[in-house]
């Protein structure tokens, strides 16, 4: 069998002959950036062969391969076949994972309500006149005669006890007794907030006796490798159990990776992590629970569950106190989940008494408006262009990316995330682009690119060479071959517009739709709130100019960074914010657009550039 | 390698050069007949080498093992260590299981009362105008919008659902959802009752909706290997980890075992059963749990728990529905276990009036006494010469057993189980042949047997072959080689009588104890019951002449079968008869008898086969 060994990771994996290198990388344990699962489509997944024989491209590497690319050793992953043993090189984007995550957020004003409770626990010893078995002495002394015990801590309960004096602290969940612990322990309360993101998952590790984030950490979410859309999870879960398995165990994996990190960080033990909550959604919410996803990709587009999923640990296979609690927060529809209550905790959305609106923008766009003391929600199809996947050079906000684009002074100016040289388009950079070339009048309304050989008098001078032929229409070139990092010309071609526009058009058409339902419009509004990474980074008169907001003034449209992720801490936190999330399915009036004539109506006219 | 085959199973193995047999048959998964854990001090593990080369005799094969036997090709399994192949007969004990298990006894009263509810659904379908999720629709149907549900059976749920046209079966315990089934299987509610003996475990399977014993099992508890009294298995259990996990797996496999067998006799499917309840000795207790019982063996007997233990059946590797609820009784101390829970709640002894001692016989012995309103148990070290072990010739009361021994007309006649000729010993026989033995004459009220030599007057004409001198001290022939299936004699030796008489002590020194706490005399006792298959087997008249029971007349003395595992079969079927068995540690008093010199007083005392 061929042996592939990746670098710099310095792994190594023998691997049938005739398996791609997408599916060897993902046998040894590493993760390669690709939006299509391996169709060959996105042209994302380029590795370099750096030691061995390289076969000669198929189409699709010459489709989405320059020349130099192919000359210097470049090949896509999920094309190119092992024969004999290889050294590949992955490019590694520099982590932005830490985009989405912050030690601060969501716990700032909650005072320390764990579910866990502690108390510590001194003991005589028994006597032939005081034969008390050891669990009845411990109730005894809890005065608690009615807890159960975990099986798994009473199995070593009496050497514990006995190695200890009998002092001892135990862990208390309801009415159980989940951990036995030597000596005092009673400080010692920790919980993990996850945010399961189709793209990217994060954790953050928090001291529940104190609501302080001690450690945040985030990884790629590496059921990835099985299509970057929740469409393709789907699909790849429906077709069998042992699918719906391998994406759960994935989700899984990337979980204890997670724990583990924050451990490190923090020293803290496994067994003293209790509680852990999760918000993403609801198809995430599904796999995370291993629960069968099928029906939620057709009309009606129903979930198994909507409520919030409370499990044991072990049951998981999450690495904290096996006894501990998971919660997964619950999900309003099939496509408004967890992360949606997330946003709703995180902003007060439940409590509101002026119309406030809130978009999550992530690979699809979900919607919250509070008006007229109702709280109404809906998810409209974004597609992953606010992520940088369908977009030619699109990438994720990742070192490299351009993530600044200012029309200025008759000139397009950059910036790139880091300072380094350009590699791609991250989300915020593509509505800077897109703002900015409508600025300088080369998008028309209609977002077509001006056509410099009809229109040769609208193409300033300095822009002629850079708005050229591509392979689809127009494309504009951002950055040339030589000042780009992948030795290439980086451009924005008209589909990219395109897919901007299908995104953009679709989340406001969801936001009229639900202005509509509630009877106000949208000067009614008092604020527009953006939850996620990207709301965090994209520039409020880009996203004004392109019309994916409506016209309100600068000072309406407030970015509230990562709320999903903070409504999970939040509720990690405190069980109050937890009862207000299992309350919040049944609050939340679900308006479901794919049936809407109306949506259509509304998102047609949307697409354009006019400021709205 | 060598390999052995075992016969008449046709089992084979191979195993390293050096193991025994014993150990060899263990890993081929099969048991042979011992009762010291492989140390060569019992002389039951006897096989017979069918073909290849058999090593000498050591000296524990020669003291346990006839020249005849020996010539013939037997040795003892513990002893004969594998150096070649070999072809080995394990003589097989025509199964004497069924002694402990009825299909009646412990229902016959009871209504049907299962902790399980089962409600059949049928919902209309998803639409988009009623997008609820799968749950949240059963729910609303079900009108108990709290209810949890397994997570195990959420995974597949939603295809069931529309595979079964939206009609399925819910099976509810407490607040949660534990199984959905498809169609209406409201009928089908079971369960299996199990007693977990020391020597054999008995299951029976019940119909849960009607309070009804559909078939019984038992096998040998195959922890045997490991000794057969509880104190050899704790010292096993409490050398490590491992060893504690080996002897919780022996029992959960022949629990498995019996399952099966259950199946196979009804038909009934493995996930239909819900609930399972055990009783046993607090060491099974703990054992079956997986919990440390070292703490049980040294003074001052401290269980690790008392009260009932409830798990999912998944935790334990049950062989049921996962999702099913084992409820193992509580125990009342360290050496009265929810066996004698049982036999209270089958002889209503937590209820009677009347002044009522119980008596269960089996490796210990225990004993209830209801007086004044009071409840009181205590234990007594009897040993396990009741069912055979320690005992030259004992063994379990299987076919070709001496099971009844009369002197009549100057004769001592026998009769076997089954009428097979015989091969040894068991309980009742013993009893039978000692209060014989005593009524011959043979016997001095000391326990000695007569001395042939000094009072030859005192042997009648016809015993005088039989009595005669054995390895220590005289022996009395039962059986003549000639008659015997074994083909050596089969003998009451001193040292048997000896046993007896400790044994027999014990028990009638601890019903002393008892009716002396209670302040109450022996006249006051209304009535005696004996408990166990011992009890049923027993006769009243020998056990007078031995002094096992104070004189009472006979109508006062009742075997009640084998009341334990009744107590078992009745908390299955009977949620109220549950919470009693959950009421009994605080209700019953113990009293420690191993401290107390009033204790020891009595037990000398008793020890003589004097009518007390």
């Amino acid at each position: 069998m061929p042996k592939v060994t990746f670098i710099p990771q310095n792994k190594e994996v023998k691997v049938e002959a005739g398996t791609d290198l997408l599916k060897a990388a993902d046998m040894a344990g590493l993760y390669i950036e690709g939006d299509c699962a391996g169709r060959g489509t996105c042209g994302k997944c380029k590795v370099k062969i750096a030691e061995g024989e390289k076969s000669k491209p198929n189409k699709a590497e010459e489709k989405h391969l320059s020349e130099k690319e192919i000359d210097a050793g470049w090949v896509l992953a999920c094309q190119h076949k092992m024969e004999k043993d290889l050294v590949v090189e992955i490019p590694i984007q520099k982590d932005a994972h830490l985009r989405k995550t912050s030690l601060k957020g969501g716990v700032e004003h909650l005072s320390a309500e764990p579910l866990v409770e502690k108390v510590h626990v001194k003991m005589e010893r028994p006597a032939v006149e005081d034969q008390t078995a050891d669990l009845e002495r411990l109730l005894r002394h809890l005065e608690k005669p009615d807890l159960s015990v975990e099986l798994r801590e009473l199995s070593q309960f009496p050497a514990l006890l006995r190695s200890n004096s009998f002092a001892v602290t135990v862990a208390i969940t309801g009415n159980r007794i989940i951990s036995i612990e030597p000596g005092d322990t009673t400080n010692q309360i920790f919980g993990v907030a996850f945010d399961i993101g189709t793209t990217t998952i994060a954790g953050s590790l928090i001291d529940l006796k104190k609501a302080e984030v001690l450690a945040v950490a985030a990884i790629t979410n590496p059921q990835n490798a099985y299509g970057a859309d929740v469409i393709s999870r789907i699909t790849h879960a429906s077709e069998s159990r042992e699918n719906l398995q391998q994406l759960q165990d994935k989700v899984i994996e990337a979980a204890n990776s997670i724990i583990k990190d924050l451990l490190k960080q923090t020293k803290v033990a496994r067994d003293r992590i209790y509680e852990v909550t999760a918000v993403g959604n609801t198809t995430m919410s599904h796999l995370f629970m291993g629960v069968d996803p099928t029906y939620l990709a057709p009309a009606p587009f129903v979930p198994a569950y909507s409520r919030a999923l409370e499990v044991e640990a072990s049951a998981l296979g999450l690495n904290i106190n096996p006894a501990g609690r998971v919660i997964f927060l619950p999900n309003i529809a099939g496509y408004v989940g967890s992360d949606t209550v997330g946003v709703i905790l995180a902003t007060d959305m439940d409590k509101r008494t002026e119309n406030c609106a809130a978009i999550d923008i992530g690979t699809n766009g979900e919607l919250v408006l509070a008006a007229n003391g109702r709280l109404m929600a809906c998810s409209t199809a974004a597609g992953p262009a606010f992520e940088g996947a369908q977009i030619k050079h699109g990438m994720r906000a990742a070192s490299g990316a351009i993530e600044l684009v200012n029309y200025e002074d008759g000139e397009i100016k950059l910036s790139m995330i880091d300072d380094a040289p350009a590699c791609g388009i991250c989300g915020s950079g593509l509505i800077d682009s897109i703002a900015a070339l409508v600025n300088a009048g080369l998008i028309e309304s209609s977002g077509r690119f001006v056509n410099p050989e009809d229109n040769p008098e609208k193409v300033p001078e300095q822009f002629k060479d850079r708005l050229r032929k591509g392979t689809n229409g127009y494309e504009f070139v951002l950055v040339a071959a030589e000042d780009s990092d992948t030795g290439e010309d980086i451009v924005l071609s008209q589909g990219d517009v395109r897919e901007l526009q299908l995104a953009k058009g679709a989340i406001y058409a969801g936001l009229m739709i639900l202005l509509k339902e509630a009877g106000i419009s949208k000067d009614d509004l008092d604020q527009i709130l953006l939850a996620g990474a990207f709301g965090n980074y994209v520039r409020k008169e880009s996203a004004l100019t392109i019309g994916l907001l409506p016209q309100l003034p600068p000072e309406k449209i407030i970015a509230v960074g990562n709320a999903a992720g903070d409504g999970a801490r939040m509720a990690l936190a405190s069980k109050s914010v937890r009862d207000r999330a299992k309350a919040l399915p049944e609050k939340v009036e679900h308006l479901e657009l794919s049936t809407r004539m109306d949506f259509q109506d509304i998102f047609v006219d949307a697409m354009s550039f006019t400021k709205v």
